[in-house]
């Protein structure tokens, strides 16, 4: 009963497969296997966007950083959530690689609102020369709260961030988590709701450790090779990142391996509503829960078996009554089981 | 007949089989799976330093550029080899993650010589604040050229950069294909010889894509940490560069590869030394050779079946009887009737 | 009838005078010069440092660039108001020098309060290597509102700091108006109030551009140096800066030129305070008023005669009645006449 | 007797008495002065360069490395003499401000040369996205070693940078004493000659510290404005840079100081070339000196009364007949008997 996150979790055996079936003779590095080849060509196919430049890397971080350093100029400021994970759990990365800073937006259920962007919008660039310059937008889907934003909603920001000539960067690393709650396409998700570069995350959805990047017009792809070799992030066996992605676009393996990770977040979801003594957050729209439950019920399941995250406090000091809030990450893996298992154990 | 690069190879089967092994339930992220605990244990004893930092990364740029930063700082300049992997190959990352520059200090062999380096370190703070400072000396070992630097000839210059109280880093990107060439342990080539920090390759050495990075040092231990993460190269499912790790110091694994690899260049070696039409350009100490020989020649070859790279021309064009620099390098992978095979194509 | 900036008046020709009788044939160069010897002295002596390191740059965005890079580390966040000048007016600098981002605090009257700036150091650090560390932090003295810290405030947010062993700052663009105000000496209002390292301002309290940068523990002395250099921002003849300094200092000149600016500013405060139609939105403690008043009012003063920013929006059209924020500030130069003549033009 | 630098003499009194005349009421700040209107003119005519971006700065480090920001990118080598300014005595700003890395082109008398040029050139990106890729050009006229590029000189590096499509920039620290050197306009020693951006010195040159960056293709003049902020050099009391510039180019000022300079530094090479023990080891086209002396000479000159840098030894221990190398600076205050008094003792 493991809920701490969607990266703890094991690989799908077929991405394994994969990397194994490419470990054969030799091959081209740095993006120039065969393989690659392959994967570009799905990932333009996924997105609609057959000159879309496409590019693999092997953390999120990296993958966001860089791409938000093609995006933005190093005098500019970038619009985001408070919650954002380029803000909290990059240390400083995006800045690093852009020489940007970052502009937090108020959110309501850590999405960013159109109102509150077109504001901070408006804030910056008041001062001439002396305050940051306005740069790109970047939307975080699946939001760090486990909120999805709608079509509707995503192409509500991008607008705003058109209406100031700003272009948009959509941070996907739970991308299909997202994608499939809405039930859209990606190339619905992104240039049609008006994104212009994405992080495609695959690492938390069943990968060892991918990511691509994709960049609706191409016209900075090169920009992007130096970047991201300048960054140390260009791998020399690169057929092995290749492969995964690979793997991951194959008969819906992408889609199916989030499928499963939401409809066990909503099972898991369902269960938890039942209880008393337990409060839903946030909407769970894909595989995230946060929850607030007393300090000595955390205390109780955490003992008992189960393995998660309490956010905002020591769940085996202090107020027995006291609420504390827990986040639960569903993934690929988990069992129907799994979650039976866990809501037997939350009610006691 | 594949001499492009020894990053262009297989990976070994024990290290997928490790990874495929590692693919089990969940494990914390980020360095702290198990995996990581058997392997920085090992990594200690292998370097006889028990109190060693030990890390992991990806490429070799990251261990390089990431280690580079924390032992100068921003106003320094780094000193190496002019064709040091750091200069001509990082795409300025050591300066991106350092902000020191690196001053180029005459080499023979691709070995700087302590007198060039003490030169050229008595060169710099000449001007007070105005000049660059003094900063940690960088020595490639495997040199670019193939050559590998003898104890004492790394000692040599550890001890001139110890008489102005500046640290020494060692890129160790072929580090197992020195090691097994000059017959010493991991200790010797490194702090017993005034290395303070190495990055300890794995990717050109049969793994898939991990380098170590120890510090014998470990004061700077938490300041890598943060250096790494805000650099985009702390892996989530850091298990699955952890079990590459350890089935590399397993058994004997790593040098048992960089043995084949060195040995299979010997064999390589003694029969072009045999060629009149060839020359070596420098003793090819480990899996790397540089020869020259007339451009006709690499056509033939180039065409006849064998991949590798010509230096410094255009092996198609021109005239027939220039000579021209190839580069072979030989991997874990090869066997001797590749090298055979290629030597009788080499013939003619 | 200037009120735009107290950086838009005149020098004091005392100041000019001491830039003529340096001009006296031939002086070291950067810092060597011995009229510098004499500022150091004096400006130990008034911050009664005599071990405080000292250091001239000419423009207040270099003083608060450099010493915060000297104070934070890249992977670091710097805590300070959301009105901080860092924040808002220096186009990212802050940034820049030191690596490190900037976590705005919720500030009353442009100040931080202590709790909510202990609230925000808790806030970070809590997710281990993945967020920014907690690094120094900034206090704007006076703030950029125009009140003005009493030493209390700066003592219970230094004590914050130092519960997490965090260093303090103050930007004291505007330090004399502000020391005037609160009626203390310089030591008092810095390190006997916690404070770690200052930018003493000179530039918008009558001299041509000189900032001093005190470090009261100078082992970072000579990294300050060396990131003075590298920025740009050690001046070769820096007898002129030394000049103004050293004018500044004497005679009570630069306690003299704050008294005046902020007498005046008290005088206009009053006059406003009697006006219905206007209404002061903080308290003025130092020489800078931000003021409401219909759009009409200021269309009117405005083509009167008087220069000054309205911050909210355009006074040329819109609304008459809507109420828009006009900014004054006062300097050295002003005489009471100037100040009786806006306000009668303000009466209308 | 005072040879050891042109920036540590006065500036001239007229520059002094334009500062006091800008002394006088209210004038907008950070460039928006009137008289920076004037001298953005006088640049454009002196220039012919009537669409020329014009900003002023403080400092000549300042200076290049802002303008080599906005023509190099993060991954570009700049190429310049192992003997310029923004090498040897930048302190890493140049690299700070860029990101960019340096190439120290093989020179003859501080110059390149077109050959080693084009080689330094064809020597970076031969490695695709692995190596820095090729930057702008960077010519130090005068140079570091006294000597003057020929127009012929400069259009043939220009030339050759054209050919790779690379920009030029031109490091006039001191510009004008190579302008009367050759007996040329200041458009034919820049854009007529191929250069794009100049660093316009003017503080070795009779000022108190101002640098003019002119930019002919004026299309990154805002990117310069942000990155000029960016790093704390926008002077809020802009006025002062402007009325020195303006005296500057008032009544040909600044040529009649670089004429003045650089005939006392003739008068005192003909003296020097009369004299046995001495050697000249450079042109000294400009206003710069290098020569070659025994020690004990130089401890007799240097202790009666001249003051001037020995540049590679202690000149009061060691062999007394070993020879040093001494150099002079003339400037614009220099009179004629000081010049004689000064080979008076060199003489003995």
């Amino acid at each position: 009963m493991f809920f701490a996150s969607d990266n703890a979790g094991p690989a799908h055996p077929k991405v394994l497969d994969a990397m194994v079936a490419a470990n054969d003779g030799y091959a081209m590095g740095y993006g120039a296997d065969a393989i690659m080849d392959r994967v570009r060509d799905k990932i333009r196919k996924v997105f609609e966007a057959p000159e879309a430049a496409v590019y693999l890397v092997a953390t999120g971080t990296a993958a966001n950083s860089i791409l938000l350093a093609t995006m933005a100029q190093p005098w500019q400021t970038i619009f985001c959530s408070p919650m954002a994970h380029i803000h909290e759990d990059e240390c400083n990365a995006p800045e690093f690689y852009s020489g940007a800073k970052l502009t937090l937006v108020p959110a309501v259920n850590a999405k960013m609102t159109p109102d509150a962007l077109r504001q901070s919008i408006e804030g910056e660039e008041t001062r001439g020369v002396h305050g940051p310059q306005r740069g790109p937008i970047s939307i975080t889907q699946v939001t760090e709260k486990g909120t999805v934003h709608t079509l509707d909603e995503i192409k509500a920001l991008t607008s705003v961030a058109k209406d100031y000539g700003l272009q948009s960067h959509l941070d996907g690393a739970r991308f299909t988590n997202a994608m499939v709650s809405l039930g859209c396409t990606a190339a619905e998700m992104t240039w049609k709701a008006g994104i212009d570069a994405v992080s495609f995350g695959g690492t938390k959805n069943g990968l060892l450790g991918v990511e691509a990047c994709v960049i609706f017009d191409s016209k900075t792809a090169w920009e992007f090779e130096l970047r991201r070799k300048r960054g140390g992030h260009l791998f020399s066996k690169h057929r092995y990142l290749s492969a995964q992605m690979d793997a991951y676009l194959t008969d819906d393996l992408w889609t199916q391996m989030a499928a499963n990770a939401n409809a066990r977040c909503a099972q898991l979801a369902d269960g938890l509503r039942r209880m008393d003594h337990v409060t839903l957050q946030y909407e769970p729209d894909a595989n995230m829960i946060f929850f607030r439950m007393p300090r000595a019920q955390h205390a109780r399941v955490l003992s008992g078996g189960a393995t998660y995250y309490v956010m905002d406090g020591d769940h085996t000091a202090g107020d027995p009554d006291e609420l504390l809030t827990g986040r639960l990450l569903t993934d690929w893996s988990m069992s129907k089981t799994v979650i039976d298992d866990f809501l037997a154990l939350m009610v006691g």
